[in-house]
């Protein structure tokens, strides 16, 4: 039994998991079968009572002996505060990786991309360096987004710029003058000075707007010319197809 | 008859699919149904008498019955040729379309993000205004590469861009002084200029190289320091993660 008991005492795998944008069918094959092999799956928990988007997203694909860890991640820009949360969230997981279980971490768009599961990662490596991992890539917002309106994002040599959050205007300014394609995340509490900015370059035409991308509450703003304001939820991002100045 | 005859007049249903960057598990679930089901699945040539990506990519998952449709689509840049090309291949499309077939047109990475489906498409519509279509996004190499690095691409606030190519130096430089994370796709031809310009930034040992992300024949280049020139394929990209200036 001895080497048996060794073998159990490895740390289990940690597996980073992209499930997509919003639609369950998003999730890539390679996903959804570490998902399904997982011992343990866990994700962000939701808000206001409500499931989270990745949660939504694997909801359908889960077998009843898996353990369901939801995490906690406050949604505030307080690096003390989300330090504590992420070692927190480190701790948990590791209260099942330690005894050689499987655990997925599903994450919505990708796991590379401006997302949750790099400060999990760190804070576990931090404690415990020599757990294996593996990451599965996934569709992320923007490309959600173009596929539901039915655009190209980009095409030939256009140069490409996401901005994950815009703090300053004359910022977007400094990108217009220069890329071709430019894609804000989150873009919901700038979106009216955006508006302006686009109607002085007389891009609204080119522009859209698209809510949850691939969610059933998907929501569409093909022509912006006359929506000079939008209620937005936190999942919104903004297309824009510039005109460039050379 | 008469009403089924005219019902089979109308065109079929046109699907882009993103069907990931090599490795066939990385295809998503609605993609993967959607090319399962479509009477026609057509892709991108490959070049010297081998297979291209997408067909490698979709090879495990056809079936016996469906028409496979090559097209051909030069490795040029002169646009004339390209054009040709382009309404070839959609008059071969056409022609399967018109009978109310449905074609699913494969390719790698994502279908919005500088694809050849773009310009078949808009060929097609150009004289068909009115086939229906449906894009599906999927897994693109900037994320491929990420993950199979395990680096997260971008965290926080950071801005984000992307060259398809560099034709001038000078541009990277300009992009330097501003982003946290840029990714150089297709860097082969420049890759040794490239070098130069992150060894005085002191950049070489925040920066990779990844050929042909996830297929079978990946390559990663993880330090760059002593690599000043690199033999490398079509497929390749370049993500730095840049200091900023502030």
């Amino acid at each position: 039994m001895g080497p048996i008991l060794s073998a159990s005492q490895l740390p289990g795998r940690l597996y980073g998991i992209s499930v997509g944008t919003g639609d369950p069918e998003l999730i890539t094959l390679k996903g959804l079968r570490y998902l399904r092999e997982a011992d343990v799956v866990a994700f962000p928990s939701g808000r206001h009572g409500q499931p989270g988007i990745a949660e939504q997203i694997i909801a359908p694909w889960l077998a009843q002996c898996q353990v369901l860890l939801a995490l906690e991640f406050p949604y505030v820009q307080d690096e003390t505060v989300l330090q504590v949360a992420w070692k927190k969230a480190a701790t948990e997981v590791w209260t099942y990786l330690k005894q050689g279980k499987t655990v997925a971490f599903a994450c919505e768009g990708d796991v590379s991309f401006y997302s949750t599961f790099t400060y999990l990662a760190q804070a576990l490596h931090h404690h415990h360096a020599d757990i294996p991992m593996e990451i599965v890539p996934g569709v992320s917002s923007p490309y959600a987004a173009a596929a539901a309106l039915r655009i190209p994002l980009t095409v030939w040599g256009q140069r490409y710029v996401v901005l994950p959050a815009l703090h300053q205007l004359h910022e977007l300014e400094t990108v217009l003058a220069w890329a071709e394609v430019v894609v804000l995340l989150k873009v919901s509490s700038v979106y009216s000075q955006v508006w302006q900015i686009l109607r002085q370059r007389n891009l609204l035409a080119r522009s859209w707007v698209v809510e949850r991308a691939t969610h059933p509450n998907q929501v569409i703003y093909g022509d912006l010319s006359d929506r000079p304001t939008l209620q937005l939820s936190y999942f919104s991002l903004l297309i824009i197809h510039n005109s460039p100045p050379h």
